[in-house]
């Protein structure tokens, strides 16, 4: 039983209405894997520069996340970005990347970690994603999350990738770009065309929802008056999502676990804005986790009333 | 057990990308009124020109609607409205609109419709809105619907008559533009703060919520792939919505009665937009509201999974 993920694992440096932070741990690796490691064994692959220090390596091992494949260049330089939220915080402002080692990234998976139950491609070149699928042996379910650089630039490989993963996680804003299609449910149904069994939405504020060939759910952002920082929100929702799908230890993955998977998604997406970065993650309880599952049910759950145009 | 409805009642023209129209019954109390006969008993006040004749009222006579307090201005023209919609149906291009007798609109309330047990005001100038309301004797539960123009040109006139109304119904860009808060929750908290017992925030192809003093409730829109013509989508809410709750011959209005209301809404709103104006409406039967009731629990239900995080 772990969930392996392959993607960023970076610096940021971040101004929101609400305060700034000059060099925080992020990276989509590293939001998915501290969000995954509430649910269930997660080994991250990645590379970094020489610049990440043993700091940056505790929080993943404080979590037990496995980090044996995150290659360190010496020499070299990590991932970073600089970014800006203002009173809108949908919309993020970038204000400086710098690719440094992950540039050449190149993933290189040692034998435990191929042999991973759940795979999740995040966000990195839709070629690389590939590479990655296949250096994997058998994995149940395999995960992808892109942006809409690669729908630019990449549209053909990244329809390859699509063709070969179960579960692709996107905002709408890609769902659209990528089939252009402006209905989201026609959009959707083209997306599970091309081979997939789920797609997850992201909408932000407005909560995510999962379309199936036949069923579709969708459940609210949890309404919080202070979103504090929106960086690494899509990747802890895809963390919450691949842990607690890894966890029940089922090949199966019913309609009724995606469906749990995709709350415990967005319960975790509601505690990572709440703080920088994922500062907030590092201290969250599974009380916690709990009872905020438990508030996305009381704020969903609704009674047929006793009314005569629906007694029939 | 009658639900009163004061606002438009309206010829429109309209474009969308699946067809046009150049002459069809619009008019938010129209739309109100139609969705809510679904469920109760409904009296329209409003006013129209000799133009609106005997094929129009019989549209609501069909349904039960008592339309003796609509006033019928001899030489006068009905309100018009010329719209368009383009790919991204969430936008409205407004073409023409000619207020004609509408302008000088005096609402004149019956003793039968003062004494309604519900009252909607359907977005017209909030002193009008006002008015109204101090013309009924006790209504069990009032709500009101407004526009941006109102927040732009009477904001202090729509803040008094917030003051006197149980139910606020609003999309999101009206609540933000109102409070100018960019978070909802935020922005909801400020509203209730006025009096207001509960907000409905439209939020068009993402749902709607509900929020009062110490609850949340947030349910989808219905997954449509063709969106017809959006024109009515948040009359038809406010009629399912207040029609739902006349019907349930209560006073209390509790928790639950609101949040099935407030999906009676949803489900109506997802049928108007399936065709131009009401015309779905024209055609749709309790059955047809009953599975569709049914569709919006599947859309939303979920259980806990056996997962160690959320055992707590």
């Amino acid at each position: 039983m772990a969930v392996t993920v392959v993607g960023s694992v970076a610096f940021d440096a971040l101004e929101t209405p609400f305060g700034k932070r000059d060099k925080i741990l992020g990276g989509a690796a590293t939001h998915f894997s501290v969000a995954a490691s509430f649910f269930t064994d997660v080994r991250v692959v990645g590379v970094v520069g020489d610049d990440f220090g043993d700091d940056e390596f505790a929080v993943f091992r404080s979590r037990g996340i496995n980090v044996d494949d995150v290659e360190r260049v010496a020499g070299g330089r990590s991932f970073f970005w600089r970014g800006r939220y203002e009173d809108d915080m949908t919309v993020a402002h970038t204000i400086e990347t710098q690719l440094n080692v992950f540039e050449h990234f190149q993933p290189k998976l040692s034998d435990e970690t191929r042999s991973c139950d759940l795979l999740f491609l995040a966000n990195i070149q839709p070629d690389l994603q590939r590479g990655v699928r296949e250096q994997c042996n058998s994995p149940k379910l395999v995960g992808l999350d892109s942006m809409n650089l690669w729908i630019d630039i990449a549209r053909e490989s990244l329809e390859q990738t699509i063709r070969v993963v179960d579960v692709v996680v996107l905002n709408d804003a890609e769902v659209r770009m990528f089939t252009q299609e402006p209905n989201l449910s026609r959009a959707a149904k083209r997306i599970l065309a091309l081979g997939p069994r789920a797609l997850l939405v992201k909408q932000g504020p407005y909560g995510a929802c999962l379309y199936t060939e036949d069923s579709f759910f969708s459940i609210p952002a949890y309404p919080l008056e202070t979103v504090f920082d929106p960086t690494g929100a899509g990747d802890a929702f895809a963390g919450g999502f691949f842990g607690l799908l890894d966890s029940l230890e089922t090949s199966e993955f019913t309609e009724r676990d995606l469906r749990a998977a995709t709350v415990c998604g967005s319960v975790m997406a509601s505690f990572i804005v709440e703080d920088f970065g994922n500062e907030r993650l590092q201290r969250l309880t599974e009380d916690e986790i709990g009872e905020r599952f438990r508030e996305f049910q009381q704020m969903t759950v609704f009674e047929t009333p006793a009314a005569a145009a629906l007694r029939s």
